[in-house]
């Protein structure tokens, strides 16, 4: 029996003793964006703390600051730090976890963890994705990794991030790159006032029908930027890089699945997904300022803003793409005569991450993925950001890893978040291997 | 002295008696759409009332049934009707009157009317529009005109509705047109729930983005509808029409100044009055179900509904109107191969109003105006709708004629309504002026 062997029984052996550790988490509501749960925010961190130091690790918690929530000013949560195990000539990797948002609308009572036997899944806020500490910002994070990193972190070698989920439901896999996202609001006023529009209505140039002709500019119903240079910028498709996707473990009919209808613009599944992954995408989220209630207002807005954003892929900066999209909407808006006043703000961005899947990092995680679960993984990238991943490779400037732990299937933000038992146990087996495989490659 | 020169007289007499009677009138706030102030609304009846009943009015209230507002059932309120005179060879009018609607940043309580020395002026909510019974849909009213058109209302020769308003601020008008309006819901629905932009951006049809594309194929910027067949439908203009807009005196700067800004799309006064009048117009008042609020989230809205509406003239059928939008959109869509469901909902409609400038009536009413005011009144329309004015005269079958009392300025149903002392006091002589040549006409 190997080392690792050992290791996988003795897993085996306390995979209660994990479920009741992750049950006690689970029932914190520690929703971090309302002033009444910030207690239950430092419940958790002091409940993770308390778990670091009896598991012998050297366990510190920071304190970012303070933030206005609710109108009042109140601590920000704490980021735990810890160090565990430092033997010279060992490498030293940089685990990250985070977690949890709240929705409604849960068959099961978010806050308690409940194992169903029948589907073999825990359910539960945050048992994917994820007990810890991001996804509302993560004020204070990002400073803490840039003071920190050459003193606390200046002798990690590589980083682990634990986000993300398989691509299905049954073959695990590593991810290398998401995109990035470029917010636009974009805003035509006219009238200091909203208008009747039977008194109004045909005499005077109303930014909404502007808007919407500004909007309707962007982007085609199948997907297909209209901004004139913005898909000059993507990489080209190399066919190393196609290779990657030939063996994907899924199909078109997994992504209706959970899309929950018939209403993709592919019906080829590479072709899907190299434009979640590696081609950018426009998405019109919105218009503020106009009636946006049910049934009817028969009135004329007077300042509407169209929310927008261009998902970033790598060679996208954020200010080359701002600059496009704002000379594009300047001169579509020059030719429609209007008199209304039109602005474009660019809000913050962040720009694609794309890692290399040859790096001694992937190799270790893929060698611990055939360990525990006998496959080779999945090379996979995400459509979204997680602005972490993007902090900690600049600031530490070492090879960052997404290992993910949950199934495509987990509902992570959502309503019924669960995570199966099974993916729990290994998942748990899986970093152990990924550590040791890191020893040796 | 002529009898009408005494009539004068004694108005300006009991200048400071009327002045009173609307104050009292005023000072009740009777909020319609409430069930709170569901008691207000009654109090103004039975003020009214009681004063018709003293002026020697064969006064009666009737109530129409009941409503539900607020998860309340409540009676609805009455409408009062009333007999003055019945000389046999004589004409019989039909007057109404309306009122009321509230609304916030007052520089003067609304509910207790203010007079200005130094304007002239008398503010409050319904001194010029209109403290009486109309405006938010006057449910039970239409029954009971229908019910009462060949018995109670059987002698009625000519209707007069005081409602509306001077174009300007120096010159009385009498109107004879009104625009009608259809509202349109247009749906576009695509997964069950809204999506993550990262993870969907790119691979599916977006229901915003088709709906930007279809809002924006059924207007131009400069307001002109692009929906074949809807111009087809408007009158030619005749030199007869064009030259009642001769001689009417406002000016594009008093439209300006009434916009707030100087966004409108014609440089010339007669062209802006007829597409305000004349022509119809096409305005898209909001999205449901896409983001709206300040900031930005990032999602891609599962369902959104474009609010859309037309206002109509003459010989614009509200059927035919919504057959030409639904074939022209349902063709737009088709074209865009999209794989989203788009439905289209024809709302309640009203079709335009146009009356008889030669009719007696309106001669009655222009002779009071030049007895009056010593100046022939311009003859204009209005680019909104009332709809009891349609209800008036398909029912009743008889000319209408709407006689406006108050300024262009005046601001009814917004903050600081006012009504100009002098407004008020020859409104009144107007209204005895019109009803003494009604009877020579």
């Amino acid at each position: 029996m190997t080392c690792l062997d050992k290791f996988f029984e003795t897993v085996d052996a306390l995979e209660q003793h994990f479920i009741d550790r992750l049950s006690d988490l689970v029932s914190v509501p520690s929703v971090s964006c309302t002033a009444s749960n910030r207690q239950d925010v430092f419940k958790v961190a002091d409940l993770i703390y308390q778990m670091m130091i009896s598991l012998g690790i050297d366990a510190e918690k920071r304190c970012p600051g303070t933030q206005v929530i609710d109108g009042q000013e109140i601590d920000l949560p704490p980021v735990l730090l810890g160090k565990y195990g430092c033997g010279s000539g060992k490498k030293t990797v940089l685990l990250y976890g985070n977690p949890a948002s709240l929705s409604d609308g849960w068959r099961t009572d978010p806050w308690k963890l409940e194992y169903n036997e029948e589907t073999d899944c825990m359910y539960g806020r945050g048992v994917t994705d994820d007990k810890g500490m991001e996804e509302t910002g993560s004020l204070g994070l990002y400073e803490i990794i840039q003071e920190e990193a050459d003193k606390y972190f200046a002798d990690v070698d590589c980083i682990c991030i634990s986000d993300n989920y398989w691509l299905g439901t049954e073959k695990p896999c590593l991810s290398y790159g998401l995109r990035g996202i470029q917010p636009f609001t974009i805003t035509v006023s006219g009238p200091p006032a909203d208008l009747h529009s039977g008194i109004y209505g045909g005499i005077t140039y109303e930014p909404m029908t502007d808007l919407i002709y500004l909007l309707s500019s962007l982007v085609k119903p199948n997907g297909a930027i209209l901004v004139p240079g913005i898909m000059d910028k993507v990489d080209p498709l190399t066919s190393e890089e196609k290779a990657l996707y030939e063996g994907i473990s899924i199909c078109i009919e997994d992504i209706e699945r959970s899309l929950g209808s018939k209403t993709l613009v592919y019906d080829n599944i590479r072709c899907t997904l190299m434009h979640r992954w590696r081609y950018p995408s426009l998405s019109i989220h919105g218009i503020e300022g106009a009636y946006s209630s049910p049934g009817i207002k028969t009135v004329i807005p007077a300042k509407v803003s169209g929310k927008v954003s261009i998902r970033l892929v790598p060679n996208m900066d954020c200010n080359e793409v701002s600059t496009l999209v704002k000379k594009h909407l300047e001169s579509v808006f020059a030719t429609l005569g209007s008199k209304n006043v039109l602005t474009i703000q660019s809000d913050h961005g962040a720009k694609a991450w794309l890692s290399s899947v040859k790096h001694w990092n992937y190799q270790a995680a893929t060698e611990a993925v055939k360990k525990v679960f006998g496959v080779t993984p999945d090379f996979t990238r995400e459509g979204g950001s997680i602005p972490v991943v993007l902090t900690m490779e600049s600031c530490l400037n070492k090879n960052v890893l997404l290992l993910p732990m949950g199934r495509g299937d987990d509902g992570p933000h959502s309503i019924n978040e669960k995570l199966d038992r099974s993916n729990y146990i290994q998942g748990i087996k899986l970093f152990g291997a990924y550590l040791s495989e890191l020893a040796v490659v």
